[in-house]
C-alpha cells in the first residue's frame, strides 16, 4: 500500500535538490533562459534521448562520458547546440568546465539544450550567466520557466509518496514542450529528481518502461527534435524505496507531464485521447493511434469541432494496420457516430459530438474489432497559432 | 525521335473522346458537380487506386466488376461514397444501370467519387444529373471543373505526340487535388484519355511506373484518402503508337499534373522540390525526400519563407535513414548553407536562401554523401488559408 499526495516545489520538492533559473541574455527582455538542478549529494541518474540521428552536442557530451552520476545539470534555452560539429562538443565541455571552476563541489556536470538547429552556442553568455548562479536556491519555478521556448506556460510537478511504516519519499520533476512533440520521443527536455533510493539497476529500467506510455505517447506535430532528453535523478536521501510505489508514482509523474505539453502544444486548443482498441495486437493499436494523433485533417477537424468521423475512418484506413469497416466502431466521447459497418451519424449524433469536442480534453475512441491490442495516444488540434508560432520562429 | 507540342482540349484532345460537367445540386449555387468522360469506341483501361484500407464503394465496384474495357466513366465530387457500406455499392450499381437505361450505347460504366467520407451518396439528384447529360458534347474544362472539391482551379493538360512518318497520337487529362494529397498516392482523381493504340499489356506496366516518381512523390498534408484513382483509357483511335514516346508522354502528363496538384494544395502558396541525393539507396532517399515534404515544421518555414536549415537537417536526422552530419549538404535553390559538417549559414547567405524561398517553386536539395540513392518529392507550404478550409470542411 502507499498513498500520492501532490505537493508544491517541483524539482526541488525532494530532499537536498536546488534549482533556479536567471537570465543570461539569450532570451530578449531579461526573461530567464538558463537554469540548473544541483543536488547536495551525488545521485545517480539514468537518461532517455532523442532517436533522431542528429543527436545534439549536449547529448553526445553526455554518452561520451558514459555519465551515470551527477550532482549539477546545466539547461539553457533558445539554442539547441545541435548540428553544430566539434565545436558544439567543445562549447559544452569548455562550459562545464567553466562551471567545476566556479564551483568546485561540481561533479560529472551534464548540460542539456533547447532552442534553435545550427547557430553556435552563446558560449560567452552562458558562461557569464553561470558565475550569477547561487547553487543554495530553491527556486523551481524560476527553473522551469528558463528551460521554456515557445511553451506558454511552466510545467511542474511533484509529490509526496507515503509507504508503510510512515516512510516517505518524494519525487519532483519539471518539463518543456510546446514544438516538435512527436510520437518516437516528443521533443521536448524532461528532468525529474527524486530522494528515493532508487537501486542504480532499476533506474533506467523504470523509466524507459514508463516512457512508451507517456512521453512516447504524445504528438503535437510528429516532428522528433535532436534535442529530446528525459533525465532521472536520485540522490537517495530519503533512504526509501519500494519499487512498486517508485514506479507507479514515476509514471504518474510523466503521465502528468506528457499531458501538460500536448495540452500546451503550440496553438493547441484541445488534448484528446485517441484509443484505439481491438487492433491485431499492441502493436498495430499503437500504430493507429498515432496515426490518428498525427494526421494533419484529423487535427484540423479537431480545430474546427467538426465531427468530421469519416476523417477518422479514413486515417485508420490509411495507417496500414490489419482493420475491416464492417467490424469497426468510432465513438467521439460517449457517442457512437460509426458501428461495424453501419452510420449512426445523424443530425442529434453529430450536435451531441460537436457539443463532446467543445470540451478542452476528450477522448476519440476507435474499436477495430479484431482482436485485443490497444493504445492511447494522446494529441491536440492544429490552429492558426501553430501556423503562426512556426512559420515564424526564428525572427 | 518523337516531339510534343502542348495543346488545348484536355480529355477531349484525343479523337473519339467526349466530356461534360453539369450541376446535379450537390454543389451550392449550381456549381457543376457531376462529369462524364465518353469514348465513341470501347477503351482500354487501367487504374490505379489508393492504398487505404478503406476503399471507396466506386472502387470496390470496379475491382469487383474486374473492369478492363469501357465507353463510360461518371464522376461525382462532393461526396466520396466511401465508408458506406453494401448500400454505396448498391447505389453505384443503381446509377450506372439507369445510366446504362438512358444510353444504350454505354458499356461496362465505371463510377469515380469525390468528397466527404461516411455519407450516403445522393443518389437521386446524380440520377437526375445523368439525364441532362449529352454525350456528344466535347467540354473537357466543364468536366474538368465539375471534379473540384477544394481546388482553387481547374487541372487540365494535353500534347499531340509526333513520331517518325508524320504519324502522332494524342493524349490528354484532368485531375483533381488539393487536400489529403500523401506520398502513398495522393488524394486525388486522374483521368487520362489516349488515342494511341496502346496494347493492354503496356497499359499497367507504364501507369504504374510513372506514378511512383509523379503522383506517389507529391504531398499536400500526409493523409491518404479512401477514393484515391489514376485511370488510363486508350481507344487506339489514331492507330499509331511507340512505346517510348507515349511513356515520355504519358510521365509529362502525370507529372505536370501533379505539380499542379501541390500548387493547389490547400492554401499553398509554394511547390517545393526536395532533392535527395547520395542515399544509401533509392528507398532510403524517397524516405528522407517523404519526411521532409511532410514535416509539418518544414512546411510552416516554408509559409514564413524562413531558411530554416536546421528544421531540414532535423527531418532528415528523424526519418530513420543513414546519414551523417559530417557527410550532409543542404542547399536552398543554389545557396549551400550547410556543407560536409560546416555551417555556411551566415546574414549574406541567409538573405540570398530567404529570396530563393520567396519564389512559387524552388528546390531544397540534401546530399547526404553516402552512396548514390535519389529521389525527389514534391511538396508545399502549409499556412492560415489550410488550417481554415480544413477545420471547417464539412459545412
Amino acid at each position: 500500500m502507499f498513498t500520492l499526495t501532490s505537493i508544491d516545489g517541483g524539482v526541488c520538492a525532494p530532499q537536498g535538490f536546488f534549482a533556479d533559473g536567471i537570465s543570461a541574455g539569450m532570451k530578449p527582455d531579461g526573461e530567464r533562459d538558463l537554469a540548473f538542478i544541483h543536488s547536495d549529494s551525488i545521485c545517480s541518474i539514468s537518461a532517455i534521448f532523442t532517436t533522431n540521428s542528429f543527436r545534439a552536442a549536449p547529448i553526445q557530451h553526455f554518452l561520451k562520458k558514459s555519465i551515470e552520476s551527477t550532482n549539477f545539470i546545466l539547461i539553457n534555452a533558445k539554442n539547441a547546440n545541435a548540428m553544430t560539429g566539434k565545436k558544439g562538443l567543445d562549447d559544452v565541455e569548455s562550459i562545464l568546465s567553466h562551471a567545476r571552476s566556479l564551483f568546485p563541489q561540481i561533479e560529472n556536470p551534464v548540460m542539456s539544450s533547447t532552442g534553435v538547429i545550427g547557430v553556435p552556442l552563446p558560449k560567452e553568455k552562458i558562461k557569464k550567466g553561470i558565475e550569477s548562479f547561487d547553487l543554495g536556491k530553491r527556486d523551481a519555478k524560476a527553473a522551469s520557466k528558463a528551460i521554456m521556448t515557445t511553451d506558454s506556460y511552466e510545467k511542474e510537478v511533484a509529490f509526496e509518496v507515503k509507504i508503510e511504516n510512515g516512510k516517505s519519499f518524494r519525487i519532483g520533476a519539471m518539463a518543456k514542450g510546446a514544438g516538435m512533440i512527436n510520437p518516437a520521443m516528443a521533443t521536448m527536455l524532461c528532468f525529474i529528481t527524486t530522494d528515493a533510493a532508487v537501486p542504480a539497476g532499476d533506474m533506467a529500467e523504470v523509466l524507459k518502461k514508463h516512457a512508451s506510455t507517456t512521453f512516447n505517447a504524445i504528438s503535437v506535430d510528429g516532428d522528433t527534435s535532436t534535442n529530446d532528453t528525459v533525465m532521472l535523478l536520485s540522490n537517495g536521501k530519503s533512504e526509501v524505496y519500494d519499487k512498486e510505489a517508485f514506479s507507479f508514482a514515476l509514471e504518474k509523474v510523466m503521465h502528468e507531464l506528457a499531458l501538460k505539453i500536448v495540452a500546451d502544444g503550440e496553438g493547441a486548443t484541445k488534448c484528446v485521447a485517441f484509443k484505439v482498441t481491438g487492433a491485431a495486437n499492441d502493436e498495430e493499436a499503437t500504430w493507429a493511434a498515432k496515426a490518428l494523433s498525427n494526421s494533419l485533417l484529423v487535427k484540423t477537424a479537431l480545430y474546427g469541432e467538426d465531427p468530421n468521423w469519416g476523417r477518422i475512418a479514413s486515417t485508420i484506413g490509411a495507417s496500414g494496420v490489419e482493420c475491416d469497416p464492417e467490424k469497426l466502431t468510432i465513438k467521439f466521447g460517449n457517442v457512437t457516430l460509426y458501428e461495424k459497418g453501419e452510420i449512426l451519424f445523424d443530425k442529434e449524433r453529430e450536435t451531441k459530438a460537436a457539443k463532446v469536442m467543445k470540451k478542452s480534453s476528450f477522448s476519440i475512441e476507435c474499436d477495430l474489432g479484431i482482436a485485443d491490442g490497444s493504445f492511447t495516444a494522446y494529441g491536440c488540434d492544429l490552429g492558426h497559432e501553430y501556423v503562426k508560432i512556426n512559420a515564424d520562429y526564428r525572427t
